[in-house]
């Protein structure tokens, strides 16, 4: 059995982690711990759990998960796990960092968006960027995990394989996301008031989002080029889940090329996107098969048939993610949908999923 | 007074508007009609009528609308008003059609995307548009008024003025809709059972809604060519309120064109959009300065200062139609997100305001 | 014109009370304030307002509503309202003041159940209590109006005509109340978190909640002899609404007296209640009478008929109280249901209501 | 391994069941049936099944349950199922009935409250009412256990224990209940149209619901005579959860007796209740005591400590009942609330844990 340590167990990350790690078969969960000053019966933040449990949320003792944990799992404030990350990496510990602070490899990038500056830049290079799908190898060796954010984890895993396979425009990307309200965590602020949020939608932090640098590094990697995207945001007023609609342009490779002093008559009115390129008919099965080549052996990737797409209830309190395809063949412009819950796929059970692959254990232990 | 019916009063589009004429300052109720057989109290259907109402949504019947209406609203089902239409403008009635019969200038486009015969094709070229801050003038004169989708709306009074400014690229319009489930009507369907609804999201008819052609349509006017646009509307967990979050690329008049044999270097870091255009630091404020002035004396369309977004909060139980601009620098897209209420701009608050036009009231009579 | 000062308009009560005044046919909103520090654009707390909008929510200043009231309405905190009540009434104006402050005619039950000292208690006895079918002609001349509080004033409507015909026990009260978030104000406590109160329900402040006194007060009147009750509030993961289903049992007038010493197999099987009376088949129709004919001339006291209960949805964003009774002839209890608009009938439309009483405008004005 | 069937798994409950055994640890599922016409895949109602999942709803065959199942679990409609446990018991088969086709044991009582003739009289005395904690012995030796209603299972569990100590009064029982949308089923009716149920609550089949003769009979048999009560259904805008607000009386047992002959001035001022009974000051935590006692190792009833209340939050998709106690010291009422998940606890839940006793395994086994 794994000796688990969960650290910032109080938010609704940290319970859900506790909450998918006690029901797995291969592991312990021995320590949790706050930043608050007194201790917290589990119960108190997770009340699913048996009714003699006993664990307690303690406060934040460097000794004790020294002592009693082989994997810690950080669910703390950006900023403040990257302290942390440092001194546990340094007891020989393996970490999972569920909070920003090593996902993007650009010190500058990272404290630009983030607004302050990095204190182990030298983790930053060693952190392998657990989107399990994608860089399983790497991660199956890493001693620094760093979890991906809720927003990116759908689109990066619809995108790569296209971006890999260039059947997509990587000029052309525009991701329109919506979560639950359980993204923007615990805190009090106005925006998650139930009277702002419910019977409400709305954008927020457009071309401003902290995930849109974590995007862009994922894509350009796959791209073999640099990437930047259109991302907007919105808050739903639902408690869980990612539903994020993604607009691409077909390539040549997927698409008919037609001269490129086309006349004008057709711009527009025939199924010829920017690039010039119209649109083959059979561009849609040929993305939606890709996608299913690609996450064929993958247990939480499910491309949906023809027709059909994914929503929130498929996926809420799973660690699935859900992509749906249709190429508009007036427009040569291509839709993707992706669906995950943002607090499973999208942080706690992702999270899982590497502890899984980083340990030996089957990939989707505890997960299903 | 002007004496007003209202046919298909039962449902909630047909309340809605039931509820605004009651209380507009220049008009007077006569007639409600259902196609249910027995008559109905209108409080059965609309609870926030005084407690000694004593109106009643009785059977149609044609003899009784043309004794008593000067001019009659349809919220009838696509397909019954076109019929119920021909016979009223016979009987020199106005007719307010908040259907889609005659929103489509095309017999053909008609009947390809709504799968039925039109029986009154006679009148598609008479029908006029009733987008009121577009069509002010010919709705003036009109006796038939096409009453727009709830969709259509928002993004068609946002786009045209950028459009006939030729500030935006009509090939890359990206509509992306979500909408409250009383835009889905009163009718019993597994999307719409609250188990399915409440705490879910998703897309649905990807590329098949049936306002596109509409939307298509009125955008086309505008740019002066055909316009073909991508548009996936999704269903949101609330009552009441279209939010429409729509992506174009800016043209060369909102830009600083720069060669079109740009370094491949160049492509997806700096911002330069598909057309080739290096972005103006200017274009945001360019693009809501062209908005701001297109609706200076329009009394429903409200643009929101930079760094301000619309909100659904905002806009339900009103007639507003709130706008907001975004430009991210640098991809060179450019994000415009529309509100409405469906059921009021989006349907029953703009029939009142194209009512208002047609007989000379004032424009916000019975709507601020 | 009557010149309408609000105090405290950025609150969700200040706000719908703004709202309604600047509606209303005979009445000037002069002035609006707030205890923060800056001025604040009403739009900003109230967008459904005119674009063209340009009122100001402005720091209070007793020198402004001094020279520009000549009603005041208090949308303040419980304990801030009663100095500046003092303050006002010395100034010759006339106070609505939606605080608890002067609703409770006792000192010490104010003090037991607020946990602060009254600063005006000469104001206590001169105070009319706003409730308005039932004190209409104290109202009429009252200088200081208390307005009900948002539970309180389903129940006593409901509950005072019954009493005051000795129809029901005054032991028996038992009022099980559900509250939408919004009564819970705009601050920011964990319980109104989206997160927390969406897709959730549970009771709070069982036996303890502060209007319990104020209920008792109202009902003891009626009664002419003192009434305790049991009151348990729920929170609802709705906007608006509050929806009490009230228990009591009706007395020998309502039902048909049997000897005490019935025999113990009747006990629980024969309709007989706690009081050893048995209910008579006609006991609902005597109280839903009652409750008809008690108002039959207000206009915003609706009895629904037999086997119809009132619903959230049909109050919301209306001045109305709905009221439905059943008897339940097994065991001789009577359940009472109402529903409000806790903003509307329960806040600032009461308020309204007063001041349309006391300035002698249609009783109806602006809340129809 | 136990093989089981599910009849009837396309609905709220039987997907709710399905989900529960495939991650029980001994059984099997073997067969899961609709009445519809032809296969649907399990993942089409169940969505959160693992990938691969091949699993099918197929039409009914007696035949094939015959052949696969050693228990069969009946989530059909009521009045279906008896048809099919008569069949199902004459193989040899034991029978869990999710419907209300054998919780009542009078024939005329279900006749009846439920409108039809009951086919298989002769199964009523020999099915044993499956309410877990309390029936244990005879569950784990019968051949047909009929599931309790999701409405009877938290009153019953908080009041049996109650009534057998004659802690309260049997005469006193009031029942508010309230549901979310998922505990009126697929079907779709006007009521639970998204439209009609969100940002709504209301009361519904007032003194006329069909749980109120199985909670009766269940109370009766614990109080030992006949108990009539008072229950008030309310829809509630939720996918699940019940909240039951019980309202009682304590007996002499728990209070003071008090001379019957009590002067008037004390009635409804000192806490005397109905019976003339003063409440002690202990006999809050006399009922509590009574209630954690029952239920000391029955590992899914949680007794709420002093202060604290049940919520849907901590209840929703677990197998646990939580209970509530406040007493009013001011009138001698008591309080108590019950939780739970109306699909788990409620029905599915309860059913496994049912079928854990018939057969042995763990109590909690597959519900932790």
């Amino acid at each position: 059995m794994l000796n688990c340590a969960v650290l910032g167990a109080t938010g609704y990350t940290g319970a859900e982690l506790t909450k998918l790690l006690l029901a797995h078969p291969h592991v312990r969960v021995t320590l949790l711990t706050t930043r608050q000053e007194k201790p917290i019966a589990l119960r108190e933040v997770l009340p699913s759990v048996a009714k003699d449990m006993t664990l307690e949320i303690t406060p934040y003792s460097f000794d004790q998960v020294k002592k009693k944990a082989d994997v810690v799992f950080l669910c703390l404030p950006h900023t403040e796990a990257m302290t942390a990350a440092e001194q546990l990496l340094g007891a020989g510990k393996v970490v999972i960092d569920l909070s920003a602070d090593f996902r993007l490899r650009d010190k500058k990038i990272y404290e630009k968006w983030y607004g302050v500056n990095h204190v182990a830049p030298q983790y930053l290079s060693k952190a392998v960027y657990g989107l399990c799908e994608v860089n399983k190898e790497k991660i199956k060796k890493a001693d620094l995990i760093a979890n991906p954010g809720c927003y990116p984890t759908g689109p990066s895993l619809a995108l790569i394989p296209l971006l890999k396979k260039k059947l997509i425009d990587p000029r052309s990307i525009i991701i329109n996301a919506a979560s639950g309200v359980s993204g923007a965590g615990k805190k009090l602020v106005t925006a998650t008031h139930f009277c702002e949020a419910a019977e409400n939608y709305s954008a927020y932090k457009v071309n401003k989002h902290q995930h849109i640098p974590e995007i862009e590094q994922t894509l350009s990697e796959a791209a073999g080029k640099p990437v930047k995207i259109t991302f907007v945001p919105h808050l739903l007023p639902v408690n869980r889940g990612i539903l994020a609609t993604i607009y691409v342009e077909a390539t040549g490779k997927a698409t008919v090329p037609i001269p490129i002093n086309r006349s004008k008559a057709e711009i527009g009115v025939v199924p010829v996107n920017h690039l010039g390129n119209k649109v083959k008919t059979g561009t849609e099965s040929l993305i939606r098969k890709t996608l299913e080549t690609a996450y064929a052996k993958a247990p939480f990737v499910r491309i949906k048939p023809a027709g059909q797409y994914p929503c929130l209830k498929d996926v809420q309190h799973t660690n699935f993610c859900d992509v749906g395809v249709s190429v508009n063949e007036e427009t040569g412009r291509v839709v993707i949908i992706t669906a995950i819950d943002n607090l499973v796929k999208g942080a706690a059970g992702q999270a899982v999923q590497n502890m899984n692959l980083r340990f030996g254990f089957p990939e989707e232990a505890g997960l299903l």
